[in-house]
């Protein structure tokens, strides 16, 4: 069959919007019109070419929902007319890590999607007899995409598809690094640093939490009212204060009778490592977490002085919000429903395909939280 | 009073034994006769004048045993003759950090502490009539020595003073990062970076906790008759193999059906801070915690590609194992007792005060895991 795409070429360039050929679902597969799709950073850290591991010519594209349109054979768990959000991290319950029960990376289909083709090792997609590469086993900038059964969560078909393609990434790794990666419990205080779309779903899921102080750290002051919007109670601009955000931080979470200060909880949401740096030794001594959720510069690292861990914190990260997709991402979309969590004011603007570098320019601008484009 | 001492009167040179004015106890203090010392790395760590906070003159030890000799008023917890051991994580149970239940690092008197002092301010020790400072809040190279009432734990009367004052550090922090800090579980894989005497006591604890893999590593193959009197079941010289130790650790660790590989937990008992970044990079993808145990050099620091832990490992530390020294200290003891642990053949030397320089040297030479000196 044929599909519309929006196709990148290579890396630098703008997308280009192109039909191309589709093969169909093979075993264990399905077919998935694709009905609105978000544009998110890890898209455009790939479109430039400062992803290691980006090949192209690729169909780029990771945060949709969509509808099942044909299932191939032994495909048992999902049907025609099934909604459905492409999983990127997929969930296949039979791995040893998915066995393990212990994190929601599971490795079933981990090399070939790392390889930008389908787990029998090739693409659904080409051009004129040559192969287009998939991205992160979605491929969401197409009209019609194909993906591994494995890797597809039936969610509730009274969502709304331009709403929760952003459950496909954003919501999910803000709201779950909070639930399924920090674990932060009520009462708790938290220091969200980076308030893009990705901090203020983890500021949602500190209010979702029941955290007491939710300290947002933002540049740009336009985004207090963006953080106030879904819960912080706290902003800090670096700019505007004297001397060092840390000892800062480390002040303003001092809670009564405490003599040390730090909070229970940080959150990097830059993708900058000195910031990284800054949200660890930022967290309280003795139990402080420190939750990495930012995508750093190829070979960029971190570092601090041992001393930080030996006196109590803990420095971890999270991939899709330590969301199992199959089994979360369901849940999430119900929240969302069920007004427990907000989406609808995060999807700043809506597109069509055919503007689809428009809404990577409001993106690299800051003008947007989240672009959508509706098929 | 009159105490022999081994003093520490500059940064660099030998112990000298002297005899030392001994103020007694004050409100809420306890002098303790000690019986017998350890003498551990961080103390020549501090003789050595590398520890910025090492202030001189002092009176260093921190691992010893003994009994209370007198109480200061508002005692309550302590009488003449119990058995104790000095606590340098003192278990005050009142200030923010005991009351949270997250963390043994009580706060109580950590600002006179690290000031070489007692909570008054002031120093019991002196000598012709300048003062000497505290050490610790232990200084248990000396024979008699004063401490506050929530830095001493009690324990059963029945264990000999010259093994059991090595759970007043080694045994408590290699056990206890086991138990309380990494929470290992029965069945799970470990790695411990160098089996020195903290070491050991990391295997001996994760025997205790039930691991089925115990990989010991050390540039020393004469470590591997000693990881295996405590429980390793693997030994690996950095040096013996071929490539680097991360993937052959990882290699090393993949269970049945595990494509991935790397141990569940790894303990960095060295302070070398490449080795603690190997510890955490052949920690397992997805779940692994990697434990800086080992105390770095001032000024260095550790660094790795955040993508280490966006992928799932954690990286965390240990100050005393995670220990509340009055709650756990005397439970350490009883599995000694018990003989749930072990700690005699780790107690490799034993010396009088007059040979502790001596002591110094074997540890420093690699010649002994625990120098003891009994009063």
């Amino acid at each position: 069959m044929k599909t519309r795409a929006a196709v990148a070429f290579e890396s630098g360039k703008p997308l280009e919007i192109v039909e191309l050929d589709l093969e169909g679902p093979k075993a264990g597969e399905v077919l998935i019109e694709i009905k609105a799709t978000g544009i998110c950073h890890t898209d455009d850290f790939t479109l430039s070419g400062a992803d290691p591991e980006g090949i192209f010519p690729a169909v780029l594209g990771h945060e949709g929902a969509g509808v099942v349109v044909e299932v191939g054979p032994g495909v048992t768990s999902l049907k025609v007319g099934d909604h459905v959000i492409p999983l990127y991290t997929p969930e296949c319950r039979e791995c040893y890590s998915c066995r393990s029960g212990k994190t929601n990376l599971c490795t079933a289909i981990r090399s070939t999607q790392g390889q930008g083709l389908m787990p029998d090792g090739t693409s659904r997609f080409s051009l004129k007899g040559k192969p287009i590469f998939h991205y992160m086993g979605c491929s969401t900038f197409s009209n019609f995409t194909v993906l591994p059964e494995i890797a597809v969560a039936r969610i509730d078909a009274a969502a709304a598809f331009d709403k929760v393609c952003y459950v496909g990434c954003g919501v999910t790794t803000g709201v779950g690094a909070v639930i399924n990666t920090a674990k932060v419990e009520i009462g708790a205080t938290a220091v969200v640093f980076g308030l893009g779309g990705i901090g203020l779903n983890v500021i949602q899921g500190l209010r979702l939490a029941g955290a007491d102080m939710i300290i947002g750290v933002d540049l740009n002051n336009d985004k207090k009212a963006w953080g106030e919007r879904f819960g912080m109670t706290h902003f800090v601009n670096p700019k505007e204060i004297e001397g060092d955000i840390v000892p800062h931080l480390v002040n303003l979470t001092k809670r009564r009778g405490d003599l040390i200060g730090g909070a229970d909880y940080t959150f990097d949401c830059t993708g900058n490592t000195t910031v990284m740096r800054q949200a660890l030794e930022a967290s309280h001594r003795g139990w402080g977490k420190s939750v990495v959720i930012g995508v750093a510069g190829a070979g960029q690292e971190i570092s601090t002085r041992p001393f930080q861990l030996v006196t109590g914190r803990t420095w971890m990260g999270t991939a899709f919000g330590g969301a199992k997709g199959r089994t979360d991402v369901p849940k999430i979309v119900d929240w969302y429903l069920s007004g427990k969590i907000e989406i609808d004011p995060m999807i700043t603007h809506t597109l069509r395909l055919e503007d689809i570098n428009k809404g990577f320019e409001m993106m690299r601008a800051g003008e947007s939280i989240r672009s959508v484009v509706v098929y």
